[in-house]
């Protein structure tokens, strides 16, 4: 498949490199996909991955997302790691979470930007969609370490909760449920979705990347990158063996060996200027060594200096714009509400 | 003091009891001020506790209060212990902070909405504003844990804060210092003030509370609680002894013994509806056992359940409407940010 993208574009000779429509076409017969620009469509696209969103579910779960209740401290949320402020991460090699505990395993926290577009969550690929992913992490011992009873006693407490969840959930009897409190997580966090300047030059506008960027592009999808970093969050939907080749300089950090196959989710590359560090165990601060090890690891190439930058060049035009965030207000616990437990 | 609110509120009479323009009067006399509701005598008031606000500090100040890299570990905000989704507390009882510390002596975190109106910060009200107090809890090493120059590197190694702090402080020529760092934050701070129903009734609407929560406002101000607890803020201008009569049940919890001359600061009672547990040290969760503690100790009154009831009635009027705020977007770290510490 690398080599047919090459073909491809050797097609478009030196004179033409820069023809952008035919670019636009290389790209999108590697498999890129935009992020749909216009609103609705961005909806529909949305929908197509999750279904049942409504504003109030969105609403419920952004209120969720930040609240710290939901961890036994009672104070770590869904944003300590997946900070939306910070590219939808915690900017620290292995998350920590309740306890100050690190992951056991030294796993990076992945970005919540664009998680929707996943199909496979979690760095072992365990999970399919994120309204079953948002279930791990609270319950995590080493991160929100609250179990789903202690998240339903806590949520029910409040009266304003369990009226927005009766609105969220109009169908349901007792509708304050651990499954429930995931979906409306699950909900907000379909919401959160990047479009850049990549997307409109995707969506057939040729002046959205400048030649740099472009040139970036084509050694993007030349060396094979886009083998895996395909589709709408370029990444995302695969899991792949790693190392495919040779050895991880960093295997030693962590004891994570990927999936029973050996393999390892193929991470999204949108946003990835404000991810870092990076790999499984953030073992990596710098995009350019990235890069590097990608290709020794994945693609069996040594990279050189210049295709590199080439690289990050492109890699930076994912960097996308993210929606606005009212910062939520919280109901106020009640006498009821079960007290945190710092221990 | 005390005394003469009482005689002025029985010059009212049973039958005048609810006369809203006398218990104006004497919430006036008792020294109890209202926000100003509009925007600009809001403002203005806000200047007089805080020069210089200008609209570029306010918005930099909001990034640094969201900023987790302002913490040792890079996970820590001023937002972590101050929570602006949950009345601007942590809602625990002694604050967690770097690598899980509970606060040594056993605080609790106060709630920054309308911190900009105390003219004591901290619990043994050693800090005069909010510019000064900001530089505390960075450093602390149970709390945010970074020292003045860790915190300048970490700012000034991305550009995007640089240019923000030159446009918020355009007379300096080294702009991101430890000093200005905790001044954009204090300017942030001093826009969290939240207007309630009680506000509206001491700026002349009459109807703004109900005939229950005057009743509570009239049993707060004849039993003494306004003699303290007065002022725009309903506290935070003064220290007083504590316990003034008689032993505080929960003094065993943490070391605090007040300042050098056994003080502790009043704090305001504005959303204290949403700041359990209380007292200095959090031992409280309930906040008519609070008024009960209170008359006890500070009053030398044994209150009815009764008066607990109205006085509480009254306190949740306090409740005031948070400002908006979107949560901010942070500067990407760069190769030069000095890299997190969780050790």
């Amino acid at each position: 498949m690398n080599k047919i993208k090459f073909v491809a574009l050797s097609l478009f000779g030196a004179s033409s490199l820069f023809a952008a429509d035919a670019l636009m076409d290389a790209a999108t017969k590697a498999g890129l996909k935009p992020i749909p620009s216009e609103h609705k469509a961005q909806m529909k696209l949305i929908k197509e991955f999750q279904k049942g969103i409504t504003v109030e579910k969105a609403e419920l779960g952004k209120k969720l997302y930040f609240e710290p209740r939901l961890s036994k401290s009672g104070i770590i949320s869904c944003n300590t790691c997946h900070n939306l402020a910070t590219g939808g991460v915690d900017g620290v090699s292995a998350a920590i979470g309740h306890q100050w505990t690190a992951n056991p395993h030294h796993l990076n926290s992945p970005t919540v930007y664009n998680s929707v577009f996943n199909t496979t969550q979690f760095w072992d690929g365990r999970s399919p969609h994120l309204g079953d992913q948002a279930k791990g992490p609270m319950q995590a011992m080493p991160e929100m370490a609250i179990t789903p009873k202690m998240a339903e006693d806590r949520i029910s407490s409040m009266p304003e909760y369990v009226a927005e969840f009766k609105k969220a959930f109009p169908k349901d009897k007792n509708p304050v449920t651990f499954e429930n409190i995931a979906d409306a997580i699950a909900t907000f966090e379909a919401t959160l979705v990047t479009p850049s300047k990549f997307d409109k030059f995707l969506s057939g506008d040729a002046k959205a990347l400048n030649k740099e960027e472009k040139e970036g592009l084509k050694v993007f999808i030349d060396k094979g990158c886009a083998t895996c970093h395909t589709g709408h969050n370029i990444g995302g939907t695969s899991k792949q063996k790693f190392p495919l080749i040779g050895e991880y300089k960093h295997a030693n950090l962590g004891d994570f060996k990927g999936d029973k196959d050996g393999t390892v989710k193929v991470p999204t590359l949108r946003n990835i200027t404000q991810t870092a560090p990076y790999m499984h165990n953030g073992a990596i601060w710098s995009l350019e060594e990235t890069v590097k090890t990608m290709g020794e690891n994945q693609l069996g190439t040594k990279l050189s200096d210049a295709e590199i930058a080439k690289i990050v060049t492109f890699l930076k035009t994912l960097e996308g714009k993210k929606p606005s965030i009212e910062y939520p207000m919280l109901p106020n616990s009640t006498a009821k509400t079960p007290k945190p437990e710092s221990k």
